[in-house]
């Protein structure tokens, strides 16, 4: 891997990783084990979510982007970044969470240019403005080349219990509007999430971390050592990734890194109001949505749907006409070899659809 | 059209005619108007309702049949009844409503066997109890011998607002459960159907009508003479088919001659308890299914069905898995390019689908 653009240069250029895994089980049928959401268009935009992630950082990293993905996804991934050079998609032999992940491309960054700074970015989230984005990772890689790790924390739309949240600190001396993080915390309940949002002094954890590669590695040794080294061996000699990925703890960036990092008062947070929404499920995908007729939101070619007294969301994806009539809050989905019909008050249960199917052993359809 | 087995006898063999025509369209998609309902198996048995109405008439008739369908059926019919002879489909040039329909059966009957009897029974319907029907249909062979026009009366399994009546006179002597006609009485509210059922007396029009030909004919003519003799001169040369059919009035065979009959005192009932159904929507169609899991009723192959917390109707009509997800008394019907969702609630309003499809230019749909 080399860097055609423009030489780094002592304060280190910004690379951005972008993990691209997960199933996203809640989003069946759409999202299916072998095209998972980040390869489809959920926003009806004409670019998947993969292609508008790597739309929103060219401005900021221009050709210096890794993306991880698995070996199953990594000829579909070359196909939509066609104009990547190849190298630039790096494909993990089986999955081992997202700190084996980034810390590769880390370390593989590292050895390219020691005091760059990598930013990672999931390639299925959904970013309204990303003007206001970019302008949040810019004053994170300005704190990062501080030598801190930085995340990005989301300005709470909801008290949502799917994420994790940030506890921020005090204000960091010198940039806009950077904190220190008080704390990493868990997914709360109900109330908990209430409180935090109340408070004004949480924010989402979307899993955005900003760092010098060195930084995050080292930061990682001190935890795993083991890990570190050897992601760090694989980076020195590509050859050694079949021998060394098997063996490399599984764990995510957050247990692994940030946490560890934060109660040791080394990470700080840039706090974000840019529209974020990972689309956990069809109700959220419903929320992102325009209104095709009043309350009723499709996702394709909204010619084919034909509703009356109904809301919620169709998604109309083999080429038939779907007709709904007389039903509030419905989600359907309709694709080539399966169909899904439920509500938006169900749309977490969807993932026992696909353990249904696997247990009953239509894998195939997962 | 020759009559091949046994010589028809004084006394007059019963005669079979199956009217094959309406749309269907609160059945759509499974029921189009290039494939209407009766050409389709509702009922899960094998058979189609075309199919398993003349299975049902075959011990009384055998191949005394004479099913009258529209040109654009005539092929479909001939397939499905392959083992029928040729002559014994009769192909309407276009819908003239039943008068037209069974009184041109009845007429080419008449020229076959001056004595014959017809009955007509409709292609759509589905009877639980095939020897209680027959067991009917064969007294009221017995009362139309006397020269009377005899309708079965379906014994009520609700208070229907779907179905005209029949109200019930004196018992006529010699005969196990035959009445007089008091009148023919159409659709009430709800109200209505309510103390019809209540009362007793009064049973569901099903269109089920025996008599001689030429009794039935005969009472045509005192009314409608020109139709009357429209359909005896196409019986005398069915060459004039195309000639004479786009003339002749188009009206149903209740008000055209059951109920100037009646109000006459030439019509008598056979009342009739075979549990029979006309499946006039999906929420009919459901009632008639058994279980596939509590609540559920499938219609095809319930292994490709996966529900969840739901109840109501799923019928996979494309090979495609269908997943419900927490959805009661939902109306599911996939087929190869049409999806319908709904509820058994809505299960009138789906021809409401069927006229958006005609108005929006769809009807290649419908």
């Amino acid at each position: 891997m080399t860097e055609t653009s423009s030489a780094s240069s002592a304060d280190g250029q910004l690379w951005a990783v972008v993990p691209a895994g997960g199933a996203g089980t809640r989003l069946w049928p759409l999202s299916r084990a072998g095209s998972p959401k980040f390869l489809h268009d959920l926003t009806g935009s004409g670019r998947t979510l993969l292609q508008a992630t790597l739309d929103r950082l060219e401005p900021l990293v221009g050709e210096r982007v890794l993306v991880v993905t698995g070996v199953a996804h990594q000829d579909a991934v070359r196909r939509q970044l066609h104009a990547l050079p190849g190298d630039r998609v790096v494909a993990e032999p089986s999955p081992r969470d997202s700190m084996a992940a980034i810390g590769l491309a880390a370390a593989m960054v590292e050895r390219t240019d020691p005091d760059a700074l990598i930013g990672s970015f999931a390639a299925d989230h959904v970013i309204a403005d990303p003007e206001a984005f970019r302008a949040c990772v810019e004053e994170a890689a300005e704190v990062a080349r501080t030598g801190l790790l930085v995340t990005i924390g989301i300005e709470p739309a909801r008290p949502s219990t799917g994420f994790g949240y940030i506890h921020l600190g005090e204000r960091l001396p010198g940039f806009p509007t950077a904190c220190a993080v008080e704390e990493f915390v868990e997914k709360p309940d109900s109330a908990r999430a209430r409180a935090y949002v109340d408070s004004g002094e949480y924010r989402w954890n979307a899993g955005m971390f900003v760092a010098r590669a060195g930084v995050l590695l080292d930061l990682l040794a001190v935890e795993h050592p083991d890990l570190a080294s050897g992601l760090r061996a694989i980076a020195a000699d590509p050859s050694r990734l079949e021998e060394i990925w098997p063996g490399l703890t599984k764990i995510a960036i957050d247990h692994a890194v940030a946490e560890p990092a934060a109660a040791a008062g080394k990470v700080a947070v840039v706090p974000g109001g840019f529209g974020w929404e990972d689309i956990g499920d069809f109700a959220a995908l419903a929320d992102l949505l325009p209104d095709a007729a009043p309350g009723l939101k499709v996702l394709g070619d909204a010619d084919v749907v034909l509703a009356s007294g109904s809301t919620g969301l169709v998604v109309p994806g083999s080429g038939r006409t779907v007709a709904v009539l007389g039903l509030d809050d419905v989600v359907v989905v309709d694709t080539g070899d399966a169909l899904l019909v439920t509500t938006t008050a169900h749309a977490q249960d969807v993932k026992s659809i696909v353990e249904a199917l696997k247990s009953s052993g239509r894998s195939a359809l997962t």
